[in-house]
């Protein structure tokens, strides 16, 4: 783990809440994203080598909709950043960890992702996130 | 805010706990403290730039024995780091967040900290803390 990569909020409108966290960080998210496989909305927040993310749901069956009716608004996740999420998944499943995703998914921001089950980890939902492979890039394609 | 400082996790065995997180992160914490005041026991990981701090409550009054009592194990807090606690609690409490130490109190790691209601902050707690100045050596005191 080389270190804390973002902590993700769970929040009911997340353009009130882009301007709360604006007046608290002192600086603007530098990005919305839709993952529509994950039923989320969300918004980047920079805070030095760290992040804040955001998260809405886009609809009542979002993972985010039912922590929000369950929990209500507040912390839902904590991500690390990792340089090889398969060594990882190994690693961890190995030493008994629920990793819920065996293969590593596509996340927001550019990132592959998966997750730890919170009942392996004293409650905690953690993500394990490794930069992806940047696509290539189409030189002369138009 | 500098960066994510640490993020505070409320757990019933911290021994238990310390074990569990090393296998997670791969290193042993650093440090066990305990807060008196604040009625925990607290142990600390390094994660690259950040921190994990695991909470135990010492006594049935403590807010970590409410919490676990009222929520479960999980994350409890999020703590960014400051340069200036006064003029950041000034800051925030001009800009309506609901600040719950208008004076800055001693808190775990040698920091200074205050802390938001999570009322105005998404449900989220979050601690702000800055390095607290060294005491002074006292050479040939014995």
């Amino acid at each position: 783990m080389k270190k804390i990569e973002h902590v993700g909020i769970a929040v009911h409108d997340l353009e009130a809440s882009n301007t709360l966290f604006k007046k608290l960080l002192g600086v603007s998210h530098y990005k919305i994203e839709e993952v529509s496989s994950e039923g989320v909305r969300t918004s980047f927040f920079k805070s030095g080598p760290n992040k804040i993310e955001l998260l809405e749901a886009t609809s009542p069956e979002s993972p985010i909709a039912k922590f929000l009716e369950k929990k209500g608004e507040g912390i839902h996740h904590v991500a690390f950043a990792v340089d090889d999420l398969e060594a990882e998944i190994a690693r961890l499943t190995k030493e008994g960890f629920t990793v819920l995703n065996q293969t590593p998914k596509k996340g927001a921001d550019n990132k592959l992702v998966a997750f730890l089950h919170p009942i392996s980890t004293n409650g905690v939902l953690i993500e394990l996130c490794q930069e992806a492979p940047s696509p290539p890039v189409e030189w002369g394609m138009e």
